[in-house]
């Protein structure tokens, strides 16, 4: 196979991304589940505009990279829901590897290792980049549900606590984003989209 | 509004890019049609992928940006199908332009005419990073439909020299992209997936 022929490949086998659901639900296209491509898409577009609130420059097309490719592995590995449990999030990070090892590979090989590199430096969410991204991944579903009254947060009895903790770490990334969500996760008690507990 | 909320506005409008459809199908998902945000998703990624096909650097971030953004104005404009009539065409262009304004407009000022100006770029077609983009554009239904056995050129009888025609500007864009693309359309007919005239 061709350089051209073996980057297709990858890009026709991420197809399967458009048929991997998450718990948003698109209140403009009938209440129907989000999938996971256009959460990427979302989210890639999220990290460009918000940007300015960083404090320090970072490289933004490996953020933007990092969260187009961030939710690939689901394509083996399924989609799990943020507020699960723990015990199940550990076996869901063996069977990502393992699909980030399939998948990736389809690419010639100095480009495949370079995008493992890319996605193992968004999980393990340790440099400039990596945290914004991640503070991105989560800012979606959180806009979402306030979009939504609660959304998910509703529908599974999400506390006030749970969210501050999926997105503690956005204080540690940008002082506006963080005011941000402080004064929304206020606002979603205050209508009882978030139990205060 | 501060600048945060501003930006989330526009996040959130983009949402109904999720429920504006193309012609692709989704073959993994029931046969499904694409939505415009996948597709942009796709693309973008597509992008980042096959960037050592071009002759010269681009600013691939800006690739990136015109990509995730191409569309969004079909949120108040509606998809064209890309065979579709000259005429409609035209007046479709006016609807974008709108569409543009109206979108970019619910960002602050200065970070709407920047994105107004990235559009802009990318629909005139100029740049090295606008042509780009639009072979890319114009690459993804094209492996979608190889992928789909003929896929939407089978169903609209579409022939061999119109994909020519809507994919010949790949030709001073990369080499390498332009024998991919003139292979696989001698494959296709081959197959009977394009018509020979």
């Amino acid at each position: 196979m061709s350089k051209v022929e073996q980057q297709v490949s990858y890009l026709l086998e991420l197809d399967k991304l458009k048929a991997i659901y998450r718990k948003a639900l698109i209140k403009c296209d009938n209440n129907r589940y989000e999938n996971s491509a256009e959460h990427s898409w979302h989210a890639a577009m999220a990290a460009i505009v918000l940007a300015e609130h960083l404090p320090q420059t970072v490289n933004l097309l490996t953020v933007v990279h990092m969260l187009l490719i961030h939710d690939i592995v689901e394509i083996d590995a399924g989609d799990t829901f943020a507020f699960g449990e723990q015990g199940d999030l550990d076996a869901q990070h063996q069977k990502e590897v393992d699909a980030a090892n399939r998948i990736f590979g389809l690419l010639p090989e100095q480009q495949a290792e370079t995008f493992i590199a890319v996605w193992q430096e968004f999980e393990q969410g340790e440099t400039a980049e990596a945290q914004y991204a991640k503070t991105i991944d989560r800012l979606m579903p959180f806009i979402q549900n306030m979009q939504n009254e609660g959304g998910s947060w509703k529908q599974h009895g999400i506390s006030k606590s749970q969210v501050i903790k999926r997105n503690q770490h956005t204080q540690f990334v940008s002082d506006s984003l963080w005011q941000y969500i402080t004064a929304q996760i206020d606002l979603a008690v205050d209508n009882g989209w978030l139990l205060n507990e």
